[in-house]
Formats: C-alpha cells, sequence, structure tokens
C-alpha cells in the first residue's frame, strides 16, 4: 500500500521524465499514467510507473518510467487463450536500464536485487537507441540506473494480471490508501 | 526512381527530425531508415521515410517520418495468412499530420490529395499526443502539415510488400539509382 501522496508524487515523476524524453501526453493522459508498487509499499526501491498507448487484442505498446535504482521485480509472461504469452521489445529512450534475463549470468552484474527472489542474471545494458526482445516465458527483471530510465515497450497483447512473479509476495495491484 | 544524392537527402532529414523529436538512433539504425517513393520518382510529394524498430511474426514498431506536405498513397492491408491483416496505431510525436479513411468524408478537408486515385475522405487531425487505430483491411491515406511530421506506428506484423493501393501505378518498392 502507498500513500495518495506518493502515488501522485510518483505520477509527476513519470510525467516530468516523459517529457524531458520529448515524449508528449495529452492532459488526460497524464492522469492515467500508473504506478505500480508490486503490492509491497516499498515503491521507491520495488516499482513502476507506466502508460499504456495501446492495448489491442493483438498488439500493445507502453511507456516505462523508473525512478533512479528503482527495479522491476522477476516476472515471467505465461501462455494464454492459446497464444505462447506476451513476446515484449524493451527500448531505452532515456537514462539507463538494466535488463536480466535467462541464460548464462553475467560475473560481475551492475544490479543488486532488492529483496525477494531473483533467479536469473543474465545481465543486458540498455542505454538510448538499445533494445532487446524477450521472448514468451522467460523470466525477467530489470533496475535503473543513477538517474532513472524512460523505456518504450512494444508487445503482443499485455494481460498484467496473468503475470507470474518469481516471489510470492508480489502482486500486480497496487493499493493507494 | 529516385537519385541516390535524394535518397540521401530523404535519410538526413528523417534523422534529423528523429532527433529533434527526442527520438535516439544509433549509428548503424541511422543508415537502416528507408525512403519510399513508391516506384513514382515524385518524392518530396508522394513517399514516407521510416525506421523500423522491430517487425516479428506477432507485432510491430516503427518511426514514419514525412516531409512537409509529403503524402503516403491510398492503401490497405489485406488478410495474410490467416490472420485479418495489419491492424495498427498512429501516434504523432511531432508536426502535424492529416489522416483520411473510410467513413463520411470530411467537408471542407485540410488537404488535397496529389494525382492519382483516392477515395476515402474522413479526415483526422493528428498533433503531439493524439493517436488513432486503424483496422485491418480499411483504407486509408495521410499527409504531413507545412512542417512536417514524426508518428510512431505501433501494428501487428508488418508485411508491406501485401499492402494493397488504391492506385494501379503505386508500389511500395523503391529503386535507387
Amino acid at each position: 500500500m502507498i500513500s495518495r501522496e506518493e502515488h501522485e508524487r510518483a505520477q509527476r515523476y513519470a510525467a516530468d521524465q516523459l517529457a524531458a524524453a520529448g515524449i508528449v501526453l495529452t492532459g488526460d493522459e497524464l492522469e492515467r499514467i500508473e504506478v505500480a508498487d508490486f503490492g509491497l509499499g516499498r515503491l521507491a526501491e520495488i516499482g513502476l510507473q507506466l502508460f499504456v498507448y495501446v492495448n489491442t487484442d493483438r498488439y500493445c505498446a507502453k511507456e516505462l518510467v523508473l525512478q533512479p535504482g528503482q527495479t522491476c521485480p522477476e516476472h515471467r509472461h505465461p501462455p494464454f487463450e492459446g497464444t505462447p504469452g506476451k513476446e515484449e521489445t524493451f527500448r531505452c529512450r532515456s537514462g539507463l536500464v538494466y535488463l536480466y534475463v535467462e541464460g548464462d549470468p553475467t560475473s560481475q552484474p551492475a544490479c543488486t536485487p532488492p529483496p525477494g527472489a531473483y533467479t536469473v542474471g543474465h545481465e543486458i545494458e540498455l542505454r538510448p537507441g538499445m533494445q532487446y526482445t524477450i521472448p514468451p516465458g522467460m523470466r525477467h527483471w530489470f533496475q535503473a540506473g543513477p538517474a532513472g530510465a524512460v523505456v518504450s515497450e512494444f508487445s503482443t497483447t499485455s494481460r498484467d494480471e496473468l503475470d507470474e512473479f518469481t516471489d510470492e509476495n508480489v502482486a500486480r495491484a497496487t493499493v493507494v490508501s
């Protein structure tokens, strides 16, 4: 659970970061910026701000905004309704993000995961102009560098409520009190 | 057919417009900017510059760049391989673009189409922060305003070679001499 004040502060932070990256949102859209604390109430450490442009039954596009050092916890996108599950491409727009996926663990990773369950450690560094595509079902997590990050996500349909988190204490829903 | 010089000039124009919109491409990517003259050899009037971020067998994301007043000619995306055909969302990033789709024709449209076959005239004005989703199979064309435009396209898989142009003289391929 996070306070209304923290929720608004995170929305404003995301709005500012998007504007600084040259990404224009309308007034209505700014109010639709989502803040996810993954049910942990430690938003600055584990969380994500996001804006969904479009999510049809065939494709989806979003902007993800991360606070400095903020982590999106490890999860995978399972198959659903006869599809292989969500396939997604992350493209860094500003700042720096470290993405961790399945594969040979990087020997001296740039990031330390926060407390919780993290099992994959193959590091991919994404700076502006760099992108990476995550196949369906692959576990992944990511953490922003010291100045935060803006990341465009292009993908198949998003069904966030189906995401499978490695840590059973993590949930996609956020409660604002 | 367009000259190598015109092709390079159009690539440079697109690179500059993307940079001005805050969109970072790597050096390799800048060389992969496509220039389409639709086989007509009148690029400044009828054409498109584009960069494809990703085009998997499930989704696609591109940036489209238009020169001032440049028109992408009327076409539709037909069904293929058991799918309904390409569904696409245009989101304006900078400049101004007028999109024309099926539906009640707008009585005093902002644009005049160039010579060729144009049959749809329902106008949608897209300024930065505005977007529109075109269903599969719907005929559409678009023209930039006087300062050109940068438009993000989020969609299902792109199969440009399948596009059906209303004008039979139009082709997707571009020959550079």
